[in-house]
């Protein structure tokens, strides 16, 4: 049965624009999707008025997280990215071998996303099958939109022999796997990803035998691409070329491929993206700890490239899309400005800033653009993929009324939000936090 | 009547330390202070045990906060400084002339601040001394340790006709009559801090009596210095020297003197703030926007100088002085790697990066040292300001006992608390947080 909900909309239509529709009726179809969003005229069949306090926001898009890092968010970011991945990492993430251990982390972690708002999520698992597949159920019991990865990688000078697929003909063999378990999966909302983790965790053969795997199947890709230094370099000494036109040598760039932070992107390798319709999920507080460098977020978008934003859990600290948006906000004022008082010319990357609209639709419409996915804006045609955010006197967000206008409401909301003042989470016209 | 609390506490005696002491006591006496912390060995009688999945922490201390800008908080930080204050910060400030207005927001601000476990406030008031005075009951009464400042600032260039002290004897007349009454306050938390805005806001003369009014009352001095490239190219031109050298020629650098931000000193500047005992309130997310640089924390600890961590509300969008150790960690690891991928070579400054006991040592340790206070540490003779943590299974913090030993405990503390996992606080030996 359809239904409709009135209330305050903040949105942001393309990334220059904040769009204030105030009191607009939402209409929503049985499959979850927007049939009508139009002004309150007094017409139209209102089932849920929002309070007056709470407006409604586009649901979040956590376009790169490592799910099985979920125990170890906020630890270990002091170490290199070597030392991370050896010492933390890897011996977490070969846990998941132990169903149970896994399906007691996807319990804690889903609902606590999804309270956050993160309707959709982008998930790197862990190399295990069982673990990976219980990912999936998770996430469409809880009603998460997803897409599911069982990581590949068996390239033995990199991924250590205790967490590892055999060789490159198991890891194309039970990646092909998890992709029709998870493609059984009911409910609609859970789709599989193909997920080489990294060129330098993968061998030739491996990223051959995903790139048809990916192809045949028709299913999206998503890996890491240029990160840092390290990552860049690897790749051109073993490939004899950058990480994007390796990946792309191997199928593995096509249309709405994921490419996590791509930081030390070339000209030509934004090209190749561009093209191919892929694009970046720009993780920047994570990049802050293992990239070298930030992302050009700014002159990324002006050239036309899907962006997306990632929580990179556990790479970054923070699980909420919302705080991610203010750390690309913060982390582009930085390339803006530079870091060292001591150099007195081109300190840093003019022109690099980024505003709060910007930031929030690349968490919105950016990821969606990037996924190929119907959300990331209240609609007619898109899914009902939305929150509601409690900006009354008992919110942490601090509205004082007779100061602040819309614009500045919502640049509240975005920086200062905390889960408590997220009331409800809509995924696809259904209510999933809090949970029923 | 003293008492005992027995419970498992996480501290940093100095920068490059976390010290925990399992299952220790402390004893308060009547005055609020540490009588002693040893073991449990079962010869202390205990009057409060924390519960299993608490742990105590020392008080936070906030060391440099712009009081009356709570209601912009997270607002307007796309703005240039100048258009900033011309156009938001001016305006709001001005409206404390309304004591009712003012009194509202300190009775919304204090009970915040104290809830995410400020413990002691450093703050810049308006240029109102009714407004101020109410600052420093609200904190009398609400148990905040608090360094309360009436602004002062009378250079017409650049404070507003609307806002500002009428020349430089009223300036420094209202900041005496705020020193007085602000040292009647009952309750011996609050003290008055001589508070020129910064240089550009006040003329010489300004400058001049409220150096000697601080010699003349033996109060303490708060102020900026070098913020951003604007600010120290102004005072160069100007004073025709730094911004260091100017205040110290007009007797404002002196014993526990609060410099703020401080992001562009020259080497003879540190040396002149070390000599005379002064520090620096870094202010890691503000300077992200207002700073055009990184202020370099580890070579300043280093090199000797004094240096607290501070919100700088509302320059920063972030009230929590636990948000501040991660921003400063973070913002130490772009100053490390620099920021601009186009660079190869010399693109951060090396050997920049805090880790979080570090950071943890500037909001608590380092801001007790700049002021010259006994808090910071639980440890006899200091005063009893802590704060207690949730870390059970209902805490946003997600500690997994298996895998979590205490310093991965202690970085997700620091990185991941949000006020709700933050469960009592007290000042001077009294709970202060909830409201009693």
């Amino acid at each position: 049965m359809s239904y409709s909900i009135r209330g305050t909309i903040l949105q942001t239509p393309d990334p220059g624009r904040l769009e204030v529709l105030r009191d607009h009726v939402v209409t929503v179809d049985d499959a979850g999707v927007i049939t009508d969003v139009g002004p309150d005229i007094g017409e139209r069949a209102t089932d849920l008025v929002m309070l007056s306090g709470t407006v409604l926001l586009p649901g979040l898009i956590d376009t790169h997280i490592h799910a099985p890092q979920w125990p170890q968010l906020g630890t270990g970011l002091d170490l290199s990215l070597q030392r991370w991945l050896l010492e933390y990492t890897f011996p977490l993430e070969a846990r998941y071998s132990d169903l149970a251990f896994a399906e007691n982390v996807w319990e804690s972690m889903v609902p606590a996303l999804l309270s956050r708002a993160t309707t959709t999520a982008v998930y790197h698992s862990s190399v295990h099958e069982p673990a990976t597949l219980a990912l999936a159920e998770t996430c469409a019991r809880y009603g998460q939109r997803a897409f599911v990865g069982r990581v590949a990688m068996d390239e033995r000078d990199v991924a250590p022999e205790w967490y590892r697929d055999g060789d490159a003909a198991d890891a194309v063999a039970a990646s092909h796997r998890s992709i029709e378990a998870i493609r059984a999966v009911p409910g609609g909302l859970v789709e599989p990803i193909v997920t080489p983790r990294f060129i330098p965790a993968c061998t030739d053969a491996a990223l051959e035998g995903l790139g048809e795997l990916a192809r045949a199947t028709g299913v999206r890709v998503q890996t890491h691409c240029s990160e840092s230094d390290w990552e860049h370099r690897y790749v051109l000494n073993r490939c004899g070329r950058t990480d994007t036109e390796a990946l792309s040598s191997f199928g593995l760039v096509t249309d709405h491929t994921v490419l996590a932070h791509a930081t030390h992107l070339t000209g030509d390798d934004r090209h190749i993206i561009g093209a191919a319709g892929a694009g970046v999920s720009h993780c920047p507080l994570s990049n802050a700890y293992f990239a070298n460098a930030v992302f050009p977020a700014k002159a990324s978008l002006e050239c036309g490239l899907r962006v997306g934003l990632g929580t990179d859990i556990a790479g970054g600290s923070e699980a909420s899309m919302l705080a991610q948006c203010h750390y690309a906000v913060t982390a582009s004022r930085l390339l803006e400005e530079g870091v060292d008082a001591g150099r007195t010319t081109r300190r840093g990357v003019a022109d690099s800033r980024l505003d709060v609209p910007a930031a929030f639709w690349m968490a919105t419409g950016g990821g969606a653009d990037l996924l190929g996915i119907p959300a990331g804006l209240l609609a007619p045609g898109r899914v009902f993929d939305a929150f509601a955010v409690d900006i009354g006197p008992t919110s942490t967000i601090g509205v004082h009324g007779e100061w602040d206008d819309w614009d500045r409401i919502f640049e509240k909301i975005v920086r200062r939000a905390s889960p408590s003042d997220i009331t409800t989470v809509w995924v696809n016209g259904r209510v999933v936090s809090p949970a029923g």
